[in-house]
């Protein structure tokens, strides 16, 4: 069977049909899915041209495209449906219910869920994530009295993105430290991390992973060598052991299974959930 | 009534959980939710864990909380289940159907959609990250032949963070540069831009969102004065029409609505869909 069409619709950005549909799909092993977002389909020419585009990826054979949409105006939700394919969509499922439990009507207006209905949301993201550029790899600020967390580990653990999707996705404060050779050689933390005990978070990483990354940065010398990157992360796990620091192996970890793990351990609040 | 308690369920991160519900919570005005996350529920213990948690938030005369959930192993689903609470699972609606198309049964196995099942895309992801830092604010590398699109525009007009998500999100490639006054002034841009020009997009903002942004971040001088940031938005607006280079008015968008207002202009691939 040929490679089979998805598409994900939206009269915005298409985020969450794409993350919905990516959960689903996921759940099928060895299917290949051409996948194309069709965002800002907010008028009724919009919708007629989805249709189009989705009724031209299924020639003669090719197996019935799959629709994943989140449109919540009715006349363009309508015309949508007449594209060939399997439609799934949120609204049409779950919109119902809610409005019996909460009572009232649902808005059915576009544009919401990562709009800027939200601003003060949207600001806390911005600003955390200026806070990360900000406190990243120990730099600069070490405004480590407004972090949420602080998270430490050698060199290309996984700081800096983590840091990043925690500032943009939950709009929580993030700071990072990269443990130097002094502070593993001596096998203590620095007095401005050890003030912020409670903060303290820890990334270690198998030790073939880090060198595989370290290597695409630079190829030669100590920095990616077997024995330098061994000799940081045992050094780097023994105190996170000695000062009782939570810690967790990102090797076979998502940036989003690092940070969902990380604010359950710290019981950090998520600010926003966008 | 009071305030009511929604639940994100997962035996992952919760992320797939938090975007649905948003999306549908955000249908409904003038409500108060409080939000809880409970991911990682991957073992019958935690399930029942989550069940008191949710019950427990159902004092007298509360309002019934509203349970938002992705558990795909039937047996947590089915403690989950005994919460009280509205249950919305998109699994429970939308695997069925699913199946039936795809003519195959799904995994029902957990951690799939923001796992590292698909390797090659977290590093993906990552590789985009360092990139855009790397080629922040017109910064160190300027390695724009292996840009996607490089997104122009004044200070703060809302570049670094859409590059980042632009990464984070879709593992794409972006670059960004700072309009100086030397440019805005001659009305010219330079030729490691020009050499470019079709990855070119422009951001711009409403003057008094801008003075509003840039006080917060030096209160004194010309930086956020009325005049200054009147005129290098005039003179960044006259400099993308007069080379024909799309840009947006972030004032009303959100991170992400830019994002893909981008993408569906410039019309740029998205390597991954987290």
């Amino acid at each position: 069977m040929n490679e089979r069409a998805v598409f994900f619709l939206s009269d915005q950005t298409g985020v969450t049909a794409e993350t919905l549909g990516h959960s689903l799909l996921t759940q099928f092993d060895g299917q290949t899915f051409r996948q194309v977002t069709l965002p800002f389909i907010d008028s009724e020419d919009k919708a007629r041209e989805a249709v189009q585009k989705i009724n031209e990826s299924t020639g003669e054979g090719a197996a019935k495209p799959i629709v994943f949409s989140t449109l919540v105006q009715d006349e363009f939700r309508a015309i949508v449906r007449q594209a060939k394919g399997l439609h799934l969509d949120i609204f049409d499922v779950f919109l119902e219910p809610l409005e019996i439990e909460l009572q009232q009507k649902s808005t059915h207006t576009a544009g919401r869920a990562h709009g800027m209905s939200d601003i003060e949301g949207y600001m806390k993201r911005i600003e955390a994530t200026n806070f990360a550029l900000a406190n990243d790899d120990g730099g600069v600020n070490r405004n480590y009295e407004r972090a949420d967390v602080i998270l430490i580990g050698v060199s290309r653990s996984g700081k800096t993105p983590t840091c990043l999707y925690l500032a943009l996705q939950y709009g929580v404060y993030a700071a990072n430290y990269p443990l130097t050779d002094e502070e593993l050689d001596k096998g203590t933390l620095p007095a401005i991390l050890l003030n912020q005990r409670k903060k303290l978070y820890g990334l270690t990483i198998a030790p073939t992973r880090l060198r595989q990354i370290r290597k695409e940065r630079r190829p030669l010398g100590k920095y990616a060598s077997a024995q330098q990157v061994r000799y940081e992360l045992r050094e780097a796990e023994k105190l996170f052991k000695k000062y009782s620091i939570p810690y967790v192996d990102t090797t076979e970890f998502s940036i989003e299974e690092i940070s969902s793990r990380i604010l359950d351990s710290k019981g950090v609040e998520r600010r926003v959930r966008p």
